[in-house]
């Protein structure tokens, strides 16, 4: 491990093992959660995930390692990686200081049981049934948001868990910053008939066998390694790193949009390509992780930039063909650049997830909109549906036709996590960054996807550039190491007009 | 929790709330290497299970809780279950005071990658690609045996830690007392041509699909509830308890024998069963395990007693004369009756789970043989083969032509288990004590099974007698307690008379 030569991260890299062992399984128990488990295993597996929890807490919090840590504080010279040890072992100290072992018991063990109610009323379309455990929830977020204690807003300490130095204020500038480029582009857009229809015209029902083959060979084209890769079925598709050889994606089947699988496979196999690309050296280190808007940018990138692109479309017309009659005929008539309509359309929709290149934003920026006055004790829970429901006429037009098509579609909230939903924009917005600095180096995305070697060369271009990283650099700052900028949104912004309103 | 009233005790189980985590997580880690875990995963898990071992043993010594122990074990006055209790802890405490904490890291890394190379050695039928990490295994085997020191002989430790208080020297008797007897009900068996043609009869090729549906309709004649259980497939049949709500089983599929994966799937059902009929009071506690006699009487329960009984073979011969059309010709001709014969055929076969109820206890003699030499350090890794193969032809007359139906069967010395097999013997003699009991109270096991609510009062039965204790009972302390005798092999013996030399 030449990277940390530094004596006393030696020291804390050795005991960081038991605190990385209890992470590895515990992140092992939730992905079972949601893969696996029997529902009636869900109490007892809370109880676990409580304890492993305090467990960790408590290791973390032995005062020999603190120790350590204060020593690496005040060490001089240590190289990008150890400097990376120290800031995110200070970050972790400070959080589990200020937060009382009761109460991350009890926020493990609520957020568990949460998962199967926030299932079943979503299942029911029932948000009454999911509203008394979510009013726990909200208010453990805001006591967090208290024992973690903030200057301007409660909101604050909760959005920086996900992204490290990030504050309400700057998710509102970011937001400010894109809202109205990308109303305009959305406008633009509208008026376009034939992109608009595209959805409705492919309206059908598909074999759920060769959706499954499909996705097999959207891996296969993706190059995914199966020795330290598996895909399973989940409501809602999420991605499991259990370590730097193995990672786990999920996704589901929706028998009336067969993107609505494909586009999550590959988006999910963004984010364990970040996972596996990472430095062997900083396996099983605090450096192994990485930050949220970071992740995001990588499971974006092959979600929009290369699976929504004509040349890796083209790949799969064929085998497209098998899913339903009715698009046997459409890409017969139609060919790739019906495919490729169909992917890129830009309509409102209920579904943030199912949301397109554009309005995808604006399902954030409600998100962000709640969440924020939720914490701040200024919405009620009952509330949600329909304020909600207003935001989304204000912002796409639309309402939906009941709450799982609406307030209820997320997992989030039940898993407690207030102040992530930020991120999947900003790292959407970062996905054309490292697109716009790989092309400068390695030619234009149409070109590698058209050659045999381009998804070789792109995932080692993202490996060398962001996923051997870990988290050994924040946002901003790998974002500056790498592109020579912070946090932009032009990039993507010029990308959206040329592809959506000047073609 | 009006079962525990000592105060001390109480102490205890709160405290013990943190091991029992420590072991759940453990546990589906372990059963995910099995199930899920991409290959590649394997160094990885082997760490994280390292270190959560070694974790377990040093919170259970912490001086807080070995006082709370030995406070209790000084108590008097305490119920039956409050007595499991300190038997129980008393019994890990010794063993994990014995045992350095690097010894268990150690084990546990190197079984967790033996894992892998067995499969990979079994697949190859190459020996030799398994000899060298088998060997680190024994080595660590007869360690473990110096560490926990013995007075008789090194195996007994082992055997101990699997059944409690049981020595070699038990073993070796209770084999004297089977093997004459077992030996002439076969040489009786094998003169009846019938039988012994019975398997070759049914060599054909079974469709997998539908012999899922007919393990699935086999559960579902037990009644399972799969709120609380699942069952995927895995090389070597498996059951994990991962709480009294969490049990999930695992079989294979043999496309040349169906009821390799139908018997399986019931022996590893009564498994789950056992863990699942735990009373609810036990959960989280020391006492919601078992010893393994008492849980291989339950496995052995529904698979000998229950799947291989005519009554309910008869449930399924509709479904089975789908799996083949050679099957459905068989069964067309020779009814329930040949099914039968052919579940309950007495040959001498290579495999220990396919073995039936009469060769079984053979493989499981030369199991013990050979263990007990190889801990002794009077049988070399190299020269397991050679040995097993002759053995094989000592007890039961054949020779096997690979490795893979030899000496690489079993998963048990990859995982390190030395001294597990003879339970599955005695376990399996057991089962019959069990059965005659509760025939006396219910009536005989074919009414019962002839009738529609008899897997109910069978599953009750168990529930009420075995499983909802857990192991509050030593495993003759138990069978005192419910039959009134120790272990005795006579009710097997005049079990297997009257079915296979009588008839």
């Amino acid at each position: 491990m030449e990277k940390f030569q530094n004596k006393i991260i030696k020291e804390i890299l050795e005991y960081y093992e038991n605190l990385w062992s209890i992470s590895h399984v515990s992140s092992l128990a939730r992905w079972d959660i949601r893969t696996n488990m029997p529902k009636a295993g869900s109490k007892a597996r809370g109880k676990a995930l409580a304890k492993m929890g305090s467990l960790r807490q408590k290791l973390f919090l032995k005062p020999e390692f603190i120790d350590l840590i204060k020593k690496a504080e005040d060490e001089k010279e240590l190289n990008d990686y150890e400097q990376g040890v120290v800031r995110v072992l200070g970050k972790s100290l400070e959080k589990y200081e200020k937060l009382p072992k009761e109460f991350l018991e009890k926020k493990a063990e609520i957020t568990t049981e949460a998962h199967g109610i926030w299932e079943k009323a979503r299942e029911d379309q029932d948000f009454k049934k999911f509203a008394p455990i979510l009013k726990e929830i909200v208010e453990l977020a805001r006591q967090e948001a208290d024992y973690l204690g903030y200057e301007a807003h409660p909101y604050d300490p909760l959005v920086d868990s996900f992204e490290e130095g990030l504050t309400t204020k700057q998710v509102s500038e970011y937001f400010e910053s894109i809202k109205n480029p990308l109303k305009e582009i959305f406008e633009k857009v509208q008026k376009n008939e034939n992109i608009a229809q595209e959805h409705v015209l492919l309206d059908t029902h598909y074999f759920e066998e060769e959706m499954k083959k499909l996705n097999k060979k959207l891996l296969e084209e993706l190059e995914v390694d199966r020795t330290q890769f598996r895909d399973d079925i989940a409501v809602h598709p999420f991605t499991t790193t259990l370590g730097i050889n193995d990672a786990r994606i999920t996704t589901r089947y929706n028998d009336t949009d067969f993107k609505m699988s494909f586009l999550p496979t590959a988006h999910e196999f963004g984010h364990a390509l970040h996972g596996l690309q990472c430095d062997p050296d900083l396996a099983r280190t605090p450096l192994s992780g990485h930050g949220m808007s970071i992740g995001e940018s990588q499971s974006r990138f092959i979600e929009n930039l290369i699976a929504r692109s004509k040349p890796f479309l083209a790949r799969f017309t064929d085998d497209m063909k098998e899913l339903s009659p009715e698009i046997k005929d459409f890409i017969n008539k139609e060919g790739v650049d019906g495919v490729y309509r169909y992917f890129n359309a830009v309509q409102p929709g209920f579904i943030r997830v199912e949301g397109n290149e554009i309005t995808y934003h604006f399902h954030i920026l409600l998100r962000f909109e709640i969440e924020k006055e939720l914490i701040a004790g200024n919405i009620k829970v009952e509330e949600l549906p329909e304020i909600w429901n207003s935001k989304m006429k204000e912002y796409l037009g639309i309402v939906p036709p009941n709450d799982s098509l609406g307030v209820l579609q997320d997992v989030h909230w039940s898993e407690g996590y207030f102040g992530y939903f930020p991120t999947y924009s900003m790292g959407t917005f970062i996905s054309q960054m490292w697109s716009a600095k790989m092309q400068e180096e390695l030619g234009t995305m149409d070109d590698l996807l058209n050659s045999d070697d381009g998804i070789r060369k792109i995932k080692k271009w993202l490996g060398d550039n962001v996923h051997k990283y870990g988290c050994t650099y924040t946002m901003n700052g790998l974002l500056e190491k790498i592109v020579g900028s912070r946090l932009d949104p032009q990039p993507m912004l010029d990308y959206l007009e040329e592809k959506y309103v000047k073609v």
